[in-house]
């Protein structure tokens, strides 16, 4: 049997999967920012027509998969499989926006990683020979999710310097056996870390160890280093968190360069928007790579990217608890490069 | 490159991997029941040494890893990927029961079906070549569910007879390319359906579409009929569920015969143990296949079982805003003939 396995933890398909599609639906916030003309659609409010945020969500989701088949031309009847996930306690925004079309779902829990990780299980599947064509897909809102993990909007508390804004925004990906666009070549699953972090408010500290650790596994199992990459990506780890990532790899001796970066730092101009650490949550990181970054190497501007998916798996009860903060890393190598 | 894909939703891999060992975890009630003599452990309160509920459903899960890994002969070195997930927000029991163990870890979401879900990429992974063994892992805990989903514990709200009771257990099994056991020869991914239903208190009813939606799929995709199963198992569908599922067979004109049951009615003893319509939860399934079903397919007793996982994917966000209650499921096809 043809085997993908690299080392510990990572895999490179025989046959790379193409990216064929992408799309990425924004909110008002982040159509605003630096990357506001790279978005397929956005909204001047945060509702998307819908009488809650919860499904102004949903309906984010729901906008994605059909930017998507647009622009790929294709119909559900085409698409073999869908990996979705969200931050919403048990997924809603996922599962209801797949109700009812038909369409096999998988579904994903991953946190901030949840783009990564959808997008390396459907080329597992479609390299595997398991789908044909499969739907990686992701969605965050700001309101959804700091009423469910911090405050009521309306309470108005203050945000420390360290704490990151909750992403109002969906991506989806088509990942098919066939075609032209970007290549998935490899990818490496991440292992949960948690070095004690207890701050809620301070997420890319607790997810940078998980960040550090999968990129080091990653350069180690396929022989690779930093320099190897145009550009590597957390997302997301904000500004506090991308800092200690930096300072790990200083320490370690294998210097991460200017091709360094983060999706919650490229998606808002920190100063002018007010974001603090930068933005978060698993929209972030999925329209950054579906709206901005698979458009740059589509235009010749990124040849290979790691694109790493960073998730913090608290909950309120968890914090609660008195627990730490777990975090995760997934990264997935994208190229333009022919085999 | 070789497909496994078969029909609409299913997949057949050409090396079918084999479930080589497997474990489980039972509360108090459970160990109670018709079941007792077929799980690994059980407790006799429901903390499990743990200042919390939620503490003791994370700890069952790394019991179930332990006790898996020493039934297999194995150490956590030897397992290259863990697909797990729960009912909790942000699926905390899972997420805390890997950390720091260095396991490559996929989180999951599929409600009550994550342990066919799990079992599914498992065979994906595996048969694909992209790990050599993976395990596939799930819990619910009646308490952590109970506070979560319903009533504080200590409210004593009534249960209507539609009720299901909320499983305290915890199931995992060792998915291998080569070794002797259960092969999982087929699967077929479902899709999300929700015919209306509201009353989160009928989780059967609201489930029941996807199951005969999935099993009338998996037929079809695989040129297969109720007969090719010595059993059929939903997981965990309940009386109220099940008698729907036996009604639309029967309307359809392929009846169910006495090869199908479900999870839920295996667990527990309707009468004795108060469950009203049946047991429920991610650890239901879990622990009827991993502690019953695949110790009778060891024993020559069961052949051919389509294992059935049902999930209704509701949140008490999505109840309180009016939603419907959609459900999927993922059907798992296990044999002890060779091939």
């Amino acid at each position: 049997m043809a085997t993908h396995k690299r080392g510990k933890c990572s895999f490179q398909p025989r046959h790379p999967p193409v990216i064929t599609a992408w799309s990425s639906i924004a909110g008002k916030k982040e159509s605003e920012g630096p990357l506001r003309d790279w978005f397929d659609h956005w909204n001047t409010d945060t509702y998307f027509g819908e009488p809650s945020w919860e499904k102004a969500e949903c309906r984010m989701q729901e906008l994605a998969l059909e930017s998507l088949l647009k622009k790929a031309g294709k119909t559900p009847k085409d698409i073999d499989l869908v990996f979705s996930g969200d931050l919403l306690n048990q997924c809603i925004s996922s599962s209801f926006a797949l109700r009812n079309t038909g369409l096999p779902a998988l579904g994903l829990y991953g946190a901030c990683s949840t783009m990564a990780e959808s997008l390396l299980l459907s080329a597992m599947a479609v390299s595997g020979g398991f789908a044909e064509r499969a739907v990686a897909m992701t969605s965050s809102h700001f309101a959804t999710s700091e009423r469910q993990y911090r405050y009521p909007l309306g309470y108005g508390g203050q945000r420390p310097p360290t704490a990151q804004w909750t992403t109002t925004g969906s991506g989806a990906a088509l990942v098919c056996a066939t075609g032209s666009g970007p290549k998935i070549e490899a990818a490496t699953i991440g292992t949960i870390r948690d070095l004690g972090i207890t701050d809620a408010n301070n997420m890319g500290a607790a997810m940078a160890p998980a960040a550090v650790e999968t990129l080091i596994q990653h350069f180690e199992d396929l022989h690779r280093s930093p320099e190897d990459y145009d550009l590597i990506v957390t997302g997301d780890l904000g500004a506090v968190g991308r800092e200690i990532v930096l300072e790990q790899f200083r320490l370690q001796g294998v210097p991460l360069g200017d091709n360094y970066n983060d999706c919650g730092l490229l998606l808002f101009d920190r100063q002018r928007q007010d974001v603090h650490s930068g933005g978060s949550g698993c929209g972030c990181s999925a329209i950054v790579l579906c709206g901005y970054l698979l458009e740059q190497m589509r235009f010749g501007k990124i040849k290979h990217l790691l694109f790493c998916g960073t998730g913090a798996l608290l909950s309120p009860t968890s914090v609660q608890q008195g627990e730490s903060i777990p975090g995760v890393c997934h990264a997935v190598s994208i190229t333009m490069e022919e085999e």
